[in-house]
């Protein structure tokens, strides 16, 4: 039994998730002319759509695979006729049963291990089965978070580790390290040394006799700065999507390229404080406070006014409840008069996969009007 | 359409939340003598555990009435057979027609305003229907988010501002500010500020000549250091059930209390950083960090043995991507030896109602063994 399956059904209702499908679709087209023009397959990673059309529009695009986060997104989308599918995340041994049935369903899927012990995991899975997987090995090109080093013993040990009874796929790797970064010069050196690594993790494998056909790397900021791509073989990003504050950040979108926002309204004041109480709190919002370490924090998100699409700079997301928004407006606003209860206010997230997964569907917006249509998206595990 | 009916279906799977019921009924017990032993009725605020089957055993306990933080469970509540329901976040007013048709089915709904404006959008809305809504007034008792001075003459305006389209059902208020004291003495006198604040508004209603029957305050913190609710009501509390870490940073529970967990798979490491990598991220967790502010910071969660229930004091809950934990242990843990991939860590979370948001369902737990059950839970609005 699932209860989620009676999302509020009047447009008016908040806090809704909206999505600017003029700004989607000039989204999805600057990532696929990105990879066009770098000479890779894009590989988008639907983690932050969770959304079966918005896939289907990167593939009329030309990204015919993608990559996912989790095994039930993987399950879900092979449904929806997407038969290449890079599972990003090191896989967990008790999930390989999980993942050999979609794979003995038709389904083409990549596997992760992250080094030795993943890759033995692996392959005692597939030599007890008689089965056998496609792996990729993922490589750590800026320390971010996981992954062999691409001069480590380790690379080639859980490369001999996965053959002969799993298929060693390539190399891939995820320069995380570069939402950290806002300077165009250190982005792109940022995606420079991810190429490099993960191309010099793949020479070494060849070398040792493996083959190593893909080599794949990615994030949205270094996939928008790379100069070149020479020896990769596909592009995977995922945020571009909808791109988000934490992008705008690192300053690879603009503002006008921000195609995700939540719809909320005023339901209260502290007038002697100037503060604006709204109806989307961290259950809306989520705790995400990605901008906090930018040069400019947004707090839980950048106010606008749907009517007019202007930038409410003299109001601040100051702090959130479970449902409760704090907005704090500048000293001398009357708040009464300037945001009255009832006023519909727009809600631009820090980091739009976090946002977005608070949420079961996606309120569509053409022209910043909402179309009537909603879009369901996927949630857990 | 809703996406989200296909929940994994093995235990084994993670990753997944778990309820330790033997804790849950403890917990409920605890509230529920409380509220006894002080003589007030309680009403538990169900967006916590969002979960009927929860809910109903709080009302075998004797806990007829519910609070709930969005329309959505209060038309789910309903359905399921509680009638008496305050909605207890300020009502904006382009939801009045959908608490209205709630009320209109039979439920008895309460609504909140929190000042003379939400008040005049009520009684404007219940004159145009003919119909009166029962609304409760929200009063600040710690200046933490929102409500009416007790000693304001905006109460009093926002009283007469209701009346006679809608009717006032008395005065409630949230000390919130609570959750940040960790002190027995601090938070007893926490609890009797927010009950004089209430009881001194309801007195000044009243003496106004307004009927104010309900005293409704309440917080888990201050529930549990009450020491007398003379002239409340009602007490109302909601993380109680599950408690969490910052619950225990307050002091008002123990370790033994925390019912709610995350279960993990180790599916990687960064050896000679002494990091471990699991299948839970915020996606998981949430990105709650309540204990940050608190004298012990728990980071994304404590780590717990699930096998031996032993708290893993060595292992620090460093970092959180979507669907990876980053784990750092202490300086000479070998941890590709004590923590294998494939071992399956508990997680006890920050802030239980963050953590549950993030799924569908509990994995019910007795004695530490999962029963084979699970109970669905609501999310969304």
């Amino acid at each position: 039994m699932d209860l989620n399956d009676t999302a509020s059904d009047t447009p008016s209702d908040t806090p809704s998730l909206c999505l600017d499908l003029d700004r989607l679709d000039h989204n999805l087209h600057r990532m696929q002319a990105r990879a066009d023009a770098l000479g890779v397959a894009l590989r988008p990673h639907v983690k932050t759509h969770k959304c079966a059309q918005i896939a289907l529009q990167q593939r009329a695009l030309g990204a015919q695979r993608i990559t996912v986060s989790t095994l039930k997104e993987a399950e879900f989308f092979f449904a929806q006729g997407f038969h290449d599918i890079l599972y990003a995340v090191a896989i967990a041994p008790q999930k390989l049963p999980r993942a050999l049935a979609l794979q003995q369903s038709g389904c083409r899927l990549t596997l992760l291990v992250d080094g030795v012990a993943g890759a033995l995991a692996v392959a005692a899975f597939c030599a007890a089965q008689g089965q056998a997987l496609d792996v990729m090995l993922e490589v750590d090109t800026d320390g971010h978070r996981a992954g062999l080093a691409p001069e480590g013993e380790d690379l080639l040990l859980a490369a001999a580790a996965l053959v002969p009874h799993a298929r060693l796929a390539g190399v891939m790797t995820h320069a995380g390290g570069s939402y950290n970064l806002h300077d165009p010069v250190a982005l792109a050196a940022a995606a420079e040394q991810e190429r490099a690594g993960c191309v010099r993790a793949a020479q070494r494998l060849r070398e040792a006799g493996h083959t190593c056909l893909a080599v794949s790397v990615g994030s949205t900021p270094t996939a928008l700065s790379a100069v070149s791509l020479a020896g990769v073989t596909e592009l995977r990003a995922g945020v571009y999507s909808f791109f988000d504050l934490v992008m705008l950040g690192t300053g690879v979108c603009s503002r006008d390229e921000l195609a995700l926002s939540v719809r909320s309204t005023v339901i209260g004041h502290q007038a002697e404080r100037q503060r604006v109480l709204i109806d989307a709190g961290w259950m809306a919002m989520s705790r995400d406070r990605g901008t906090q370490s930018q040069a400019q924090d947004w707090g839980y998100g950048a106010l606008r006014d749907p009517l007019t699409g202007r930038w409410l700079d003299d109001l601040q997301f100051a702090s959130a409840n479970q449902e409760h928004g704090v907005l704090q407006a500048a000293p001398g606003v009357d708040v009464l008069q300037a945001f009255p209860v009832g006023m519909v206010l727009e809600i631009l997230p820090n980091h739009a996969c976090a946002t977005a997964a608070q949420f079961a569907d996606y309120t569509l917006l053409q022209r910043g009007v909402p179309t009537g249509d909603r879009w369901p998206r996927l949630n857990g595990w």
